[in-house]
């Protein structure tokens, strides 16, 4: 039996009824984090709580219990059984069930908390061989920054590459490439490596932010800048980030084959990195 | 005791639950109308099983019994002893719920279906007395003719219009004054009436299709096309229209007063000759 968490009770995930008066349900009014468990600890939770705290202060949505994630992240982890697995937890918090009307609700609700863990096996061909991203000009809102639920445009983008056989949609927004329906995206370029600087236009991904410091480490010149669509056969290497694919390596952006179609090396160079401090915190040791 | 339709069956709204996992909660993937009830008929119930088709057609939610609309919409007026009363039905449907991945679920699962109506009080205040709207850069996404529940963006600019003491926010896209939050929106320079054609960017609103025929029939010389947020002072009349507003006055954009401050001429008689049209429907009479 699944156990899920829903506004402050662990029960069975199959007895969470949510309101049709829910205001995730009616106007995808709320926001949603997913942290990776690595058997033994989440990857930089402190990182997803200060994320979370900004989303919920963006839409004006008052959980003042985000700093509990972690505990019910871990509660999750433990009563579904998978301490010893690759697993994750996904936290949605909603503005709450009321009546239909575009305002908020007066006087205000409580907000829905839901949370539940699943476990899952890791992509490691993706990550091996790389994979096949399509281009697709981005018709999302121009809030990309707040990890709000209001995916539609996210899923479009996502199933119109996945039914092209690829396993990412790449965005382009007024020529420059900004990022993927589920991911970051980070480019080789004459050995820079690039990445669209932290604007409206992104999210600000927990691993975009792990890798730009893992590079930066490795003594890696970075520019934070997008791209232009029209720069792509310039691009040496490319890999897409966030937080299931980790650092998962690009070969062909909309048929355009990417370096000699294989992981380049500063791709593999930095995958290798991030790999080395999960088996360092693994380990029990802080980095 | 309020019923609602849900998935086939009309039953206690109280009674209705939605999965954590439907796609309408995790992801806005769905869709809704809402058409008015005037005491004895539906307005425009075609024109709005139209725009729910397209919208379905759009996102690829197979639904087929769309044409059902009209007697579950019927039904909810009956069952809700709503028949004498001015009164609005709203139906969403989504893509259903299936475990959370961006692309659709697959196999195919079945969409989600909801209705409920409700009596209200139409607010004859701001129709005669005309209202504020607030001018605000557009921060939705670029498929606004969808009827879709990614309503976030709207939400958060009509709340911030709401707290500023006006009743619509009003988009400008590119320079170009699009439409209200939830609304389409006219006007009136140098006697001929401007509104946004239909695109991206816009909603095709029922109401403002059955304004622009009507206005056409009066003898109105009509542009749909966009007016620029720089030829505001040009401006001499102004209105939005929607399902519940009909046609409703605007007197001040974004604290500029339009015209004398008060309902212009072609404005009311906009606003006559639709009501006109509601009176002879009211008599079982067909336009």
């Amino acid at each position: 039996m699944e156990t899920a968490f829903f506004n402050g009770k662990f029960i069975p995930k199959s007895e969470i009824n949510i309101s049709p008066d829910d205001r995730g349900f009616l106007f995808a009014d709320g926001i949603y984090e997913v942290v990776r468990w690595y058997e033994g600890f989440f990857y930089d939770m402190p990182g997803h709580i200060t994320r979370l705290k900004r989303s919920l202060r963006e839409l004006r949505i008052n959980w003042n219990d985000a700093d509990l994630f972690e505990s019910i992240a871990t509660d999750l982890i433990k009563q579904n059984q998978l301490e010893n697995k690759p697993a994750m937890v996904y936290l949605q918090v909603t503005r709450g069930a009321a009546s239909r009307t575009h305002q908020f609700p007066s006087p205000e609700v409580n907000p829905t908390i839901y949370a539940y863990a699943w476990g899952f096996a890791p992509d490691t061909i993706s990550k091996d061989s790389g994979i096949k991203v399509m281009l697709k000009e981005d018709i999302r809102w121009s809030r990309c920054d707040i990890k709000s639920i209001a995916l539609l445009a996210n899923t479009l983008s996502f199933q119109e590459a996945h039914e092209n056989g690829m396993k990412e949609s790449v965005f382009v927004r007024n020529g420059l490439i900004t990022e993927g329906s589920r991911s970051n995206v980070f480019f080789v370029i004459d050995g820079t490596l690039f990445t669209h600087p932290e604007s409206n236009y992104v999210l600000s991904g927990i691993t975009r932010k792990n890798v730009l410091r893992i590079a930066q480490e490795a003594g890696i010149s970075i520019r934070e800048e997008g791209v232009l669509e029209n720069r792509i056969r310039f691009i040496k290497e490319a890999f897409i980030t966030n937080t299931s694919a980790e650092v998962t390596p690009v070969i062909d952006i909309g048929g355009n084959t990417i370096g000699d179609g294989v992981p380049g090396p500063v791709t593999k160079l930095i995958r290798e990195k991030f790999e080395a401090e999960i088996r360092i915190l693994k380990n029990g040791e802080i980095l």
